[in-house]
Order: structure tokens, then C-alpha cells, then sequence
């Protein structure tokens, strides 16, 4: 375990322009800070890498503010209150908040809320009852609106987001067809999760994935919820049917690449299906959250959603954790175990 | 002038894979039809030409049916009605309907409808009071949805949808900036009606579209209207305020070619700013065509709305009209005077 006295942090060394590594953070150890008035300290339990995160290690515009050189990089936590001088948290509570990748965080509350531990395992604060919960209920239900016995397309499908998307789909009585990168992940959203149909796309040619696709949604796809982008997208439109609507939740395939490859225009697609393609950030549904997190909640408690984490132990393990998410080693949520709860 | 026993049809002879020529039209002599129990006949007066023809000369899936080897050019005209066997169509009516690249056309009312000569000059008919007209208007106000002080950018601004686009734009109260291939095009729109600014890009290098684009359009970009695709609409998406939106109402850039380029794709954009992107057919709004019809003509007649015709005279010089027209030729609405009003 680690010193009580001791706050670990990583800090962001560099800015690589390609894929990162863990050279790229650097491992302090600071002293544990106390809470000055209308304060709260927190010991992280369970630390979050997303593939946002990526964007906070470059210095360009982004809907993330930047991590700055030198300083501890940013993300969420579940953690537990240790001292407090602020009214609203008192110790022993469990919180989430952006407390970053490190042992202990000082906070003042903002964008912190408290966790209800008999509601769902405290992880899924960061998971399914945290952001890609979010991301994943009003990504899919706002922003695509699928109408029951639509098809609804997932890439990432195996992953902390992908999965909801597709066992939320099937709850509105949907065909979901999801993309993922190995045969595991296949077997676990096809096999457990109830989605229809799935592919690997990793043993497909790539001028082949829009036949895949094909002839997993043989009455076309109406919504396609889009988590990496890339060529598997570019096959997508294809095979759209009127009306079609695609939601660009993520990016992943190309947040580690800086030669971007030009693609064919999807325009045309876009003006002869009449489609709908809107990028989104969970940020704007804030206001809407209560109510995402209680149909959620009731959905995991009723069993229609599963879950599944992927757990690295020590907060030393968090950038190897972060990159291993980043090549798809994770199946459903990746998480840092920083403490034991 | 032409036989009043003839009716002289253009036929689809080729189909062209790049540019058509005129050659690719054949223009034949055949009795004038007499109609039946049901129908009417019409003496077509002015025939329109436009860029979603171009859809029709080729044998692959669109939103319009192709036009088959050897049958009329299909198309919407303006014309008289000369004997009818239509309750609902009396001799001497002003008509708009499919009526085709012919000197006369049978019609059991199928897709027609009468015009009120007093309202407007009857080729608006083709125009800014028909279809034309009502894609500026639906697409600009219910797919892009501009408020007021908010920016609109169009593309293919001088021609007959996008000088609409532009004037609407300023009656909502916003910043009205065109895209257009010649300068007495910028001179016609910034001068007479009303755009707040515009660029001829012909006069710069496809890279610095961009830079263009960010000089006119200060505050960024709200509402861009597609109607050329192509390098000029990959050049706005780094220019797109959050929450911008994109209406995809034509590519004629590409119509004519046959080996579409790569180009970067723009889903970062997307995803960041949040913005949505949509293609729309004017159809889609059929039902509330007599909303606009009466919202445009009424603007029209307080002057609000200007409109420009580019007519070229004769049915036997349709095909060089449509394809000029396809070239950027004409200023405003391409038309082609068949028959003396």
C-alpha cells in the first residue's frame, strides 16, 4: 500500500504527437494536502481513463481545456471523503468528481456529486452511472431518436460506451449490430449482452467492411452511433436507409494519428438519404443527467443492463491503462483500482 | 416558330459518364397528342433546367428516377394548357408541372398546379415561387434554422436557389456571406441583393478557401448552405461556431465527375463543435408548400426578394442551357423560352 503521507500524482511530461507512452508521465510524490474552509480532501478508489483524455495532452483547441506541462493530469474518480471543512460533504461519503490521476484531491465541490453505494458498485460512477452512461443514454435516445424495429449500428460496441449503446437500443426493441476488435469481444456483447449481430472488424479487409455491414443489417442501418470513426465509418454511409441519422460520439481510431488520411466524401450519402449526422458532447445534456441516471439505474437493477469492468490495480499502473484503452485491450469499462474501498 | 403540329421532344440518347455534350440529346419530331378522357394538354412556354437533371441522364440510385434511354428528358415547365378533357383545368390556364424538354406534354394533373399570372411573372413558377424557391426557403429556415444575428454562408450563391438563400438570411436579420464563381456574381448579389459579403473563388487557390471564408465571416460560421460540395465545403468546417449547422442541398461540383477525390474527413469538426449536418429534398416538405409559396410571394411583391432569369430561346437550345447552366453560365434562374407567353 501506498504512504498515507504521500500523495502520488502523474504528471504530464510531454505532448507526443502519435500514439503516447508512459514515458510521457511523470510519477511524483507530493505531500497530502489538508482542506482549507468550504474544502473537502478525497482518497481516490477507483481511478477513470477515457479516450478524451487523450485531447488534455495536446495544446490545441478541443472541447477539453488542455493539461498543462508539468501538471497532474486531469480525469475523473471515484474516491471517499477523508476530511472535510465543507458543509455539504462529510467523511466516509463517496463522491465522484475530477479529481485527477492521483492518490488524494483537494475539492470545493464543483463538478463533484455524492454516490449511492446501495444503488450500483461505486465504480459505475465513472461507467455505466457515470459519463459513458450518460453518453451512451442521451447520445442514443436523443440524439439518434432510434424508433422501435430500427437498426441501430455501434462501433466500439465492447467498450464502456458501445456496450450501453446497444443494450439500451435493444430495450426500444431495436436490432443492435455492433463492431469490435476480437472475437471476445463478439462472443461477450452477442452472447451476454443481447446484440443481435456482431462483427471483428480486425479480420476484415477494410474495402470489405461495408459488405459486413451489410449483411448484419439486412434492412439497412438506421442509426449508427459512431465511437472511432476512421474507414469504419466511410463504410457506413452505404448503407443507410432515408432518413438516417448518425451520432459522432467519438473519434478513437484517429486521436493517435497525425498524418490524417484523406477518405471519400460522404456528402452525396448524406444529400440522397436525407441523413442527420450530429456530433455531440454529454456536457450539453448536464441539466438532464437526474433523469439518465435514474433509467439507468433502474435498468441495471432490473438486470436488461449489464456491465462489465476491466481493472488495473495501483494508481503506478494508470498511464499503461490509459494506452492499453486506447488499443482496445479493455472489454467494457477500464478502470484504475487506486485504494481499496 | 415552331409546327403547332409537331411536337418537337428532346430524347436521353447517352449516358454520359463526365460532362454530357450535346450530343448526348436527340431532338425528334412527333405528332401533338391529343388527350384523352381525364387529361389535358399543355403547350410548354418556358422549361426549367436544373442541376438535379443531371441525376436523371445517369442509370444509378437517386432520389430522382433516371430518365430511360431514348424516353424525354423528364422536367418541370411552365405552360398554357391547350384542350383539356380535365374537369379541374379549363383551355387558356397557366399550369407548372412535369411537363418535360418538349413543345407539348399530356397531363392528367399528376404533380401539377395552376399558377396565378397576377402574382408574379408565371416563370417564377420554375423559380423563386416553385422549386427553387422553396428549397431556399425550407431548407435555410427549417434545416438550418438561423436566428437572428447569426451568420449564413451559401455556395453557389448567384444561381437560382442560393440568391434566395442569401435574401432570406437577411430578412431573418443575419450576416449574409456568398460563395460564387464570377465577379459580376459578387457584384450582382452584394449589390443589388443585399449579401453582406461574398468572394469569387476562381480568384483563389483551394487552399486558402479557408482563409476566405474566416475573412467574410468574422464571427464564424452558424448556417453554411451546400449547394456545390466539393473542396469549397471541406474548406468551411474548421470555420463552424459551436452548434453550427449544415444544410446539403447540392453538389453540382461533382455531378460531373467521375472520380470523385478523397478529401479530409470532417467528423473532428463534427464532434467538437457539435454541429449537425444535414441533406434534405425539397420534397420532404410538400405538404407546406403553400406556407412558403405565400411567405415568398408576399416578400417577393414588397420587394424584400429580388430574382434574376437567364433565358436561353428555343427548345432546341434546352440541352446547351442545361449544360451552361451546369457550367455557371447564367446568373440567377437558367430558363428556356419555348413558346411567347
Amino acid at each position: 500500500m501506498s504512504d498515507p503521507n504521500v500523495n502520488r500524482q502523474w504528471l504530464l511530461a510531454n505532448r507526443p504527437p502519435g500514439w503516447p507512452s508512459e514515458s510521457d508521465f511523470e510519477l511524483v510524490e507530493t505531500p497530502v494536502p489538508e482542506p482549507a474552509e468550504g474544502q473537502f480532501l478525497v482518497r481516490n478508489l477507483w481511478v477513470s481513463v477515457d479516450p478524451y483524455m487523450r485531447g488534455r495532452m495536446r495544446d490545441v483547441k478541443s472541447y477539453v481545456p488542455p493539461t498543462a506541462l508539468g501538471a497532474v493530469m486531469g480525469g475523473e474518480s471515484v474516491a471517499r471523503v477523508t476530511a472535510s471543512r465543507h458543509p455539504d460533504y462529510a467523511e466516509g461519503e463517496i463522491v465522484v468528481g475530477p479529481f485527477a490521476w492521483q492518490d488524494y484531491a483537494l475539492s470545493d465541490g464543483q463538478g463533484a456529486r455524492k454516490v449511492d453505494p446501495k444503488l450500483a458498485p461505486i465504480s459505475t460512477a465513472v461507467g455505466a452511472l457515470g459519463m459513458p452512461g450518460m453518453t451512451a443514454y442521451f447520445g442514443l435516445l436523443d440524439v439518434c431518436g432510434p424508433k422501435e424495429g430500427e437498426t441501430v449500428l455501434v462501433s466500439g460496441a465492447a467498450g464502456a460506451v458501445g456496450s450501453l449503446v446497444g443494450q439500451i437500443a435493444k430495450i426500444k426493441g431495436c436490432r443492435a449490430v455492433g463492431i469490435a476488435g476480437s472475437q471476445q469481444k463478439v462472443d461477450w456483447i452477442t452472447g451476454e449482452l443481447g446484440f443481435d449481430a456482431a462483427f471483428n472488424y480486425k479480420t476484415v479487409a477494410a474495402e470489405d467492411y461495408s459488405d459486413a455491414i451489410g449483411e448484419l443489417c439486412p434492412d439497412g442501418v438506421d442509426c449508427y452511433f459512431d465511437n472511432v470513426g476512421g474507414p469504419i465509418s466511410d463504410a457506413v454511409f452505404p448503407r443507410y436507409n432515408v432518413h438516417g441519422r448518425m451520432a459522432i460520439c467519438g473519434q478513437i481510431s484517429l486521436y493517435n494519428d497525425e498524418d490524417q488520411q484523406p477518405a471519400p466524401r460522404p456528402y452525396w450519402f448524406i444529400l440522397r438519404q436525407q441523413l442527420t449526422v450530429r456530433g455531440f458532447l454529454v456536457f450539453q445534456f448536464l441539466k438532464r443527467y437526474p433523469e439518465g441516471l435514474r433509467e439507468m439505474a433502474q435498468w441495471i437493477g432490473e438486470g436488461s443492463i449489464k456491465f462489465r469492468e476491466t481493472v488495473a490495480e495501483g494508481l503506478e499502473n494508470t498511464p499503461a491503462a490509459f494506452i492499453g484503452m486506447m488499443r482496445g485491450e479493455n472489454i467494457g469499462k477500464q478502470l484504475v483500482r487506486v485504494a481499496p474501498q
